[in-house]
């Protein structure tokens, strides 16, 4: 059974109550705690020696990315990252490591304002380190951004360039897209996700999620270096954002994108949903756990 | 280094946003998210293969587990239990086990109200399973129970029995006390902790976080069955409610405690610090990782 199978399963199984505006599927879970202007956000992700990071990474940066990880979620909501919590089970579990580990956590909680507000250490019976994190943001009712909400005949646009991230160390060193998903949501999409487990498979999510298909142009997908173009699309890692623009709007996204440094492209189209379409194949399925 | 300097460290270590209302230290962080009349509460704890459960204890149980003390923070902190995000980290991952873990998760998400709204499943380099969960609930404002609430000549009062928790199973079969902790919070106390670590290193804690001392009167601990004083001293996991009340108090609450089948008994009292107390020994240091 593959991570998409798995996961529809777990959403079938669980009962929501009221409040829950959107649960298991999505990037974050989406709830509604009574507040008149904003939403909860929340979502929970791990990083695990060996699967998620190379043995011998400084510790800072296994938790710089396992936060901007989470961060990247809430950005694929609209919302803003506002607190987490930190779980760490290690062996060895060193005083000097887990001080770095959590150093280097609280600099880039720091850099996001996110506050660090709980957690649980724990030794390991087996080696290896499984760190988690939850993290919980907001976002105003007209901001926030589902992957059910594309239409069918808007544009996939794409922030940033894909490949080669584990490689390139991109996967500790990337910025999750804040302010990019800020100045998208609700103005020129409700429909975004960020790309983790590769862009085409993540793509064919979003697509299938609001019941479409979705055409993506090859040759427009812009590269990292030392990235080919099968690279670009199931590679992973690359916690950019993909969102759906009306065509309606594209020309005035363009125009209007402030970002100079942020690569901003149309990389595709949502169309009907085409029966019998081939499963996204060839991303990081996080279950079956081919990487690195 | 200990749990208790360790914790501490981080405490420091972390900044915090003013919604903050208490972060990391207490059972749960409290956050005031601009609503009126409740807090939202949030705590995260993991359940670690040959830490926390022993090899073949049934997967439900162990899901089962890894909820209800993430309930009982919710429980010491008066509160309610709404959301939960889990994630788990296994080898071998196998389909069978993974869904009886989450069916068991499911059936005990149920039976307390609680929503299943995220997480994650991936697969681990080195054997065994890490599994956590991070609960949301909500409190109001009048029944928040925090640690450093209790006052010099209050009682120490306790839910339930101790010791022996892990052989005779209880660390798996133990219902947290939501129903207790809602009667008891705001209006007999506002002083209340759940007991993982062991009774006496845990009532230390509630005081230290008061800035006094507590003495237990060690003949009056109820036991457990199979359990030595010692034992109900020292073993933890009991997942039981200590809390502080005052003397005016007292009469009253055992007059009206309305759950025939729950003990609540009068253990001690808290007084002002002594200075060069010994640091409480003997219970379940997480960190130190000596159980099972």
């Amino acid at each position: 059974m593959d991570e998409e199978t798995f996961t529809g399963r777990l959403a079938e199984l669980f009962a929501a109550a009221p409040s829950v505006h959107t649960g298991i599927g999505d990037d974050c879970a989406v709830l509604d705690t009574g507040d008149e202007k904003t939403f909860l956000l929340a979502a929970a992700d791990q990083v695990i020696s060996s699967v998620h990071f190379l043995p011998g990474t400084p510790p800072e940066k296994v938790a710089a990315k396992l936060l901007k990880r989470n961060i990247s979620d809430i950005c694929a909501m609209g919302g803003i990252p506002l607190y987490a919590l930190v779980t760490v089970a290690g062996n060895p579990l060193e005083e000097e490591t887990l001080l770095r580990f959590h150093r280097g956590l609280e600099a880039c909680a720091r850099a996001y304002e996110v506050s660090i507000i709980g957690g649980d250490t724990a030794k390991c019976f087996a080696p290896g380190l499984v760190s988690t994190l939850t993290i919980l943001g907001k976002v105003e009712k007209e901001k926030l951004c589902l992957r059910k909400n594309a239409a069918q005949g808007d544009f996939l646009y794409a922030t940033g360039v894909f490949g080669n991230s584990f490689l390139s160390e991109h996967h500790l060193s990337f910025a999750p897209r804040v302010k990019e998903g800020r100045f998208l949501a609700g103005k020129y999409t409700s429909a975004m996700m960020d790309v983790s487990d590769g862009l085409l498979k993540d793509a064919r999510r979003l697509a299938a999620a609001s019941g479409l298909s979705v055409e993506i142009e090859k040759e427009l997908v812009p590269l990292r270096q030392g990235a080919t173009p099968k690279n670009a699309l199931s590679d992973g890692e690359d916690y950019e954002l993909i969102f759906a623009v009306s065509p309606e709007k594209s020309a005035s996204l363009e125009k209007e994108w402030p970002f100079p440094d942020v690569p901003l492209t149309r990389i595709g189209r949502f169309t009907a949903k085409k029966e019998g379409e081939e499963e996204a194949t060839g991303g990081f399925d996080h279950l079956a756990g081919e990487k690195p």
